[in-house]
């Protein structure tokens, strides 16, 4: 048994474990973790070396990896880890930990500016100025108005915070509602209860993880709940029925899309979505990491498993997040 | 003498004045005005009536009420009142008030607007999903950024306390020091002091109003201070030297510009103003007053005066504002 009581490798094991490095990794991102690990780091080839732990950085994990208990602790360089855990079963016993890094503060500040720029009327601005044109255009206050935000781990509430900075009511949408409301919050209802709350919501953010519970969530019935709110999408794609979305934006129920995401990534030039009315795709650019954030979260979960605690950045193989 | 002690005009002035308005006020703002003072609006036309006294709420006082002692208020809708005090003597003995309604939050709003525009790539966004270009750009985060904040009034505290909110150092500059920042403010400054805190300023943004000593105040030595900061300007356009800006814009110093006031004003489709490198400008919105907002502030300044006291709405018509 590799795995010490509680399902994480223990200090013994990461001891002995070679450290194994997705090959587009930055440069300077691997030195960090030679320095953290206090050992060379090899490139992550299509199998694993024989007969060692290892310990495994990257955004994927070979097929050929799956099927052995080499890899004891594999961690994401990304937040979402719903790719890496769709592509093949994930290799027993192992820990799966995600970087999360600065993601929530990007993020809420993506989500911030979107909102801050139809208000402010950003675009339209950018466009007078190209064509000499002095035009004024009012602008729109936010305090007042109301945002629901899905997702209230740690980058819904650092949205929702950011949002309620500005005077923004925030609801969450959880799965459960909760009496006392996270930081960043008034209120948080269950997914049950969002239907009518959507009908108040001048802004309706997703940062939904895709799980098998949130594969096509906001389709015709919650879209046709929107009294022309502006959809915010820094989840994933595939959470949105696109013809349900398509559908809201030409009737106008949804006022504007803000789309980070989209269930194909990249869009071709010639996908329909680049011709949905009044949206914007952002090429998920919302929460790039950085390899400072990379090195800082892999560094925590490995100060974490030294001291036998169960990374806070330990995934849940079996939920998804 | 028809004002009570103080310089104001009291109750019994106030009872006897007629209500004059600008002819261009929007309709709901005159059944406003009439509803707060009891009385009927009747058009401010090029000269005063005869031998009353008059309260008049508008944008410009025509010459000839001038050089008569009839207005014993003059309401502003404006927050600025420069135009106002430059194109004549201002009337002996008349109070002036203006319209500051949520024109801080408007600004700040419009302010933060920008500088998260700038740092998540809005217009960027905006052009390359024109093209049909998927292309990640990354973010850039404002925490820990400095940011100089000139004006320390309502409309710059406004400002600064919504970009301390993203983690922006906030500091504030104005005529002197204050050991005690004022809230939104991490730390204030005196206008002799700021050449060397331009050195270290992401954003520079000025909420100065156009007096004798702001003309030209940002002229070619505190733009050389400046390390590619960007310039936003949502005070008055003239406090600012328009070639010293264009030589900081040319040499890099100044990143980028956002000017939402200019010294004239409309800028026509041929001004060279829309030629400066990487400049967006906004044709004076950034803080445009609804009715609400001048009716709300009149009502403020009509209770003070019931309650013999100077509101806090008066502009001191010797430092102009």
């Amino acid at each position: 048994m590799p795995l010490s009581a509680g399902g994480i490798p223990g200090p013994d094991l990461l001891a002995r474990a070679r450290l194994l490095v997705d090959p587009d990794l930055d440069a300077s991102l691997v030195r960090a973790l030679e320095r953290i690990t206090g050992r060379h780091a090899e490139p992550m080839g299509s199998a694993p070396p024989d007969g060692v732990p290892c310990v495994c950085v990257g955004a994927t994990l070979p097929d050929a990896w799956r099927a052995t208990g080499r890899p004891v602790w594999f961690h994401s360089v990304n937040a979402g880890t719903d790719a890496l855990l769709a592509s093949g079963a994930w290799p027993a016993g192992a820990l799966l930990t995600r970087t999360v890094g600065r993601m929530g503060e990007r993020i809420a500040q993506y989500v911030l500016a979107w909102v801050l720029a139809e208000c402010q009327s950003v675009p339209e601005f950018a466009a007078q100025h190209a064509r000499a044109e002095w035009r004024r255009i009012p602008s729109e206050l936010v305090a007042g108005q109301t945002a629901l935000v899905y997702g209230t781990g740690r980058i819904g509430a650092a949205v929702a915070g950011l949002l309620r900075g500005c005077g923004i009511r925030t609801v969450g949408v959880a799965r459960t509602a909760r009496a006392v409301p996270p930081p960043g919050f008034d209120r948080v209802i269950g997914t049950g209860e969002d239907i009518g709350a959507l009908t108040t919501a001048r802004w309706v953010v997703s940062a939904l993880p895709l799980t098998g519970a949130t594969e096509g969530f906001f389709g015709a019935d919650r879209f046709a709940a929107v009294r022309e709110a502006t959809f915010i999408n820094v989840g994933r794609g595939a959470t949105v029925d696109p013809g349900a979305l398509e559908t809201a934006l030409r009737d106008g129920s949804v006022r504007r899309a803000v789309l980070d995401v989209l269930p194909e990534e990249p869009a071709a030039p010639g996908d329909p979505c680049w011709q949905l009315p009044r949206t914007v795709i952002t090429s998920h650019s919302a929460g790039i990491t950085a390899p400072d954030d990379v090195a800082a979260d892999f560094a925590a979960c490995w100060s974490d498993l030294h001291a036998g605690r169960v990374p806070g950045l330990a995934v849940d193989v079996g939920r998804g997040y």
